[in-house]
């Protein structure tokens, strides 16, 4: 794995809570490839365990990813991700709250209001991220990131990643690391602003999804232009 | 002109409301250059005479641009376009209500609220300009588009314009119009959804002016991805 492995990572334990589901088993797959500690959350430790193992398969001997119900991945990790459906959003944050104290919390959740996925819904106030860090209070450092990634690419690591991330987050250092993440996963991010602006990302899915269907395509996704890329980040 | 005007391009006559601000005479600059009728509009006749007077004089013959206070150039055109401050929105529509019926009506507006034009505050309930279309009522035709293309590049016609444009509307007619007015002003444009999606490209504005000041560029902006510009529009 060391020759995949650029100098400056740093690895650290990630878990990952709706692990089961395509996008976080993605995010996990290319983080674990990359030489970070991945854990998959569920509810039901065992479904994250068959999905870790299925993941682990696909790395071919590259790495080994871990599964475990929510509350022991989110304790043993230093960031922790939530990739879960937005109906599960807040209970599951609030289920492993104590284990988030302190922590990087990355919110991957996009507020899709079945059956109208194409129409952006966003809840009262504006960002889903954004009302889950008022419920969490201060002590979580809730990032908001990966919301137009479409899934399919993220299995095939040769694949390149043609979307932008769009990092938002009122904590500056916790986007930074973030930002770092994406890039370890092999995507372009950006520093979007203030944990407010994740509304942009959040509506921006539904969009996607109405592109998706209007012009036939799967995995439509967005670029920056304008402004160019920033260097790999200084940290790992 | 003849030589810079597409052969399937039906000349109609267009009104832009605020049409002496950077983005509105922006778009006024490359419509008329395309081959279609522009009438500035602004409060003050006046105003928008004087900046029709520069409009035509950037364009160094090929044609000439038209002013009028707002009324008088709604009423003209059979396509009006509101690029106004977030805080006129309402109230300019509003003023011309009745030379709006049964015509498109292209909002441009962004809900920016100073001084945090980089924070994303979008009013409650989402989308500006579904709440603007709440207001006139179904007898107008709303279109939401234009909000993330920086007005810095609009008015230099050779300049590539290196943004996509996001066309929303619960009207599919409408849009495909919208959609060909962007086409001929040198954009690629999208079907994004019902009106309501419109929310995503009014938060974008935000995170660009986000990523406008912290990477340090003056007009960043996106494209899509993942999908194939369509091709040049069948109606004019």
């Amino acid at each position: 794995m060391t020759d995949q492995t650029p100098a400056t990572l740093v690895p650290i334990t990630i878990a990952i809570l709706g692990g089961t589901g395509k996008e976080g088993a993605g995010l996990g797959f290319r983080w674990a490839h990359a030489g970070h500690r991945v854990i998959l959350g569920s509810r039901e430790a065992d479904r994250a365990v068959t999905a870790a193992a299925d993941l682990t398969a696909l790395l071919g001997g590259r790495a080994t990813v871990e599964g475990a119900d929510n509350a022991t991945a989110a304790a043993a990790a230093t960031v922790v991700v939530l990739a879960v459906p937005f109906s599960a959003q807040q209970a599951t944050a609030l289920s492993v709250r104590d284990a988030l104290a302190g922590k990087i919390l990355i919110d991957v959740t996009v507020p899709l209001v079945p059956p109208k996925v194409d129409r952006v819904q966003l809840p009262a106030g504006g960002s889903a991220v954004q009302r889950l860090q008022d419920e969490l209070g201060p002590q979580v450092r809730v990032v908001s990131a990966f919301q137009n990634v479409s899934a399919v690419h993220l299995k095939k690591i040769d694949h390149p990643i043609d979307c932008d991330v769009l990092v938002c987050g009122d904590d500056a250092d916790a986007r930074e690391q973030v930002v770092a993440l994406a890039n370890a996963a092999g995507m372009v991010a950006w520093h979007a602003g203030v944990l407010a602006n994740s509304a942009a990302a959040e509506a921006l899915t539904s969009v996607l999804i109405a592109i998706n269907k209007r012009y036939k395509v799967s995995s439509s996704g967005i670029r920056l232009t304008g402004v160019a890329p920033p260097g790999p980040p200084a940290g790992g």
